[in-house]
């Protein structure tokens, strides 16, 4: 096992021990996908430092909702909420941190062609090993020591949608469902226009 | 205005003004529709617990990107990233916690026909003011004596798409694009698999 936290990687400003503690408060537990995650995220925050300086406003896309989006907004300005962080559900372990106005960034991944010399983290990353048989504390090392290795990274640029910001404009009532939605999304809501599904009301 | 924290409201158990700090940290800024917001994951989940008791575990579905979902993952343990908060793009200012297995629960949102009382808070929210002519402190004042009141809460049942757990089984290689993606998902990844704005590599 490695050393307490002196010598530990560090993640975003943050001593491995405390990046551990912080996801804990947040996602409930030091889950190995948000480990890795915090140390892509650093790795992609300071290839865009060298690229555009350290005071560079950036925006994230994530590629999958397991783990990924809350390193990021633990390590990052960018949260789901204030729209600085857009998730794609495709199952795709990599992010990209880009840009404006251009859509420039980094985009980093966990590289399949890379993960022999970490054998904890390629069995359970690719789901090789049940949960039940995971040493646990052998994976968390590897991710610490071999998690930065086991990705690339590529310069890309983000399309144009991303780099749109749409104003809500005035709010109006649905007629359908009497809730408050934005006019331009049309004469009914979009949840009223269908193909979602939704909490139902239970008759009391 | 209101007096300091001493008397002010408490936000699932943390005083105004610490809800406030918590959300200048975590979302950048005290938005008005984030405070609002924990205004009504208070409400939703005192409901809940008077319902199924307090330690009843449960997960959350958001109705809109602003703002809200940042609530949620300050205020509960359920977190993008968890997989405990569902987000959707419906632009209806509404959020739903339930519990599993049988997804009961109590939704809340904005009622349009409650907001006449508090004016700042209605011209904000129904986009009949400009920005810059919004009064900040009238608006926050707004938002905390009336925000719970310009509410209404339905109990609800979500529908079983909310109630599974997928695993994501076994990992391979995308032949496409070569990244790691959960076999179950076809014979390219969801994202070779086209229909998604992708970041596009830059040629070095």
């Amino acid at each position: 096992m490695l050393k307490p936290d002196s010598d530990a990687p560090h993640v975003c400003g943050l001593g491995w021990n405390e990046f551990v503690k912080k996801l804990e408060d947040f996602h409930g537990y030091a889950a190995p996908g948000a480990l890795w995650g915090g140390i892509m995220v650093d790795m992609a925050r300071e290839r865009l430092k060298s690229l555009f300086g350290p005071d560079a406003l950036f925006w994230v896309l994530v590629e999958s909702y397991s783990c990924l989006p809350d390193a990021v907004q633990l390590l990052t300005p960018c949260t789901v909420g204030n729209r600085r962080l857009q998730v794609l559900d495709l199952n795709r372990y990599a992010l990209t941190l880009y840009t404006k106005p251009g859509g420039q960034g980094v985009r980093i991944f966990v590289d399949g062609g890379k993960l022999g010399p970490w054998p904890h983290l390629q069995s359970w990353f690719m789901g090789l090993v049940d949960k039940k048989d995971q040493d646990a504390n052998l994976l968390t090392n590897d991710i610490r020591l071999g998690g930065a290795s086991a990705c690339s990274m590529r310069a890309v640029r983000v399309p144009e949608t991303y780099l749109r910001r749409e104003r809500k404009g005035k709010i109006g009532l649905c007629p359908a469902c009497g809730e408050p939605y934005p006019l331009r999304d049309g004469e009914r809501c979009l949840a009223c226009r269908g193909g979602f599904d939704l909490p139902v009301e239970l008759k009391s």
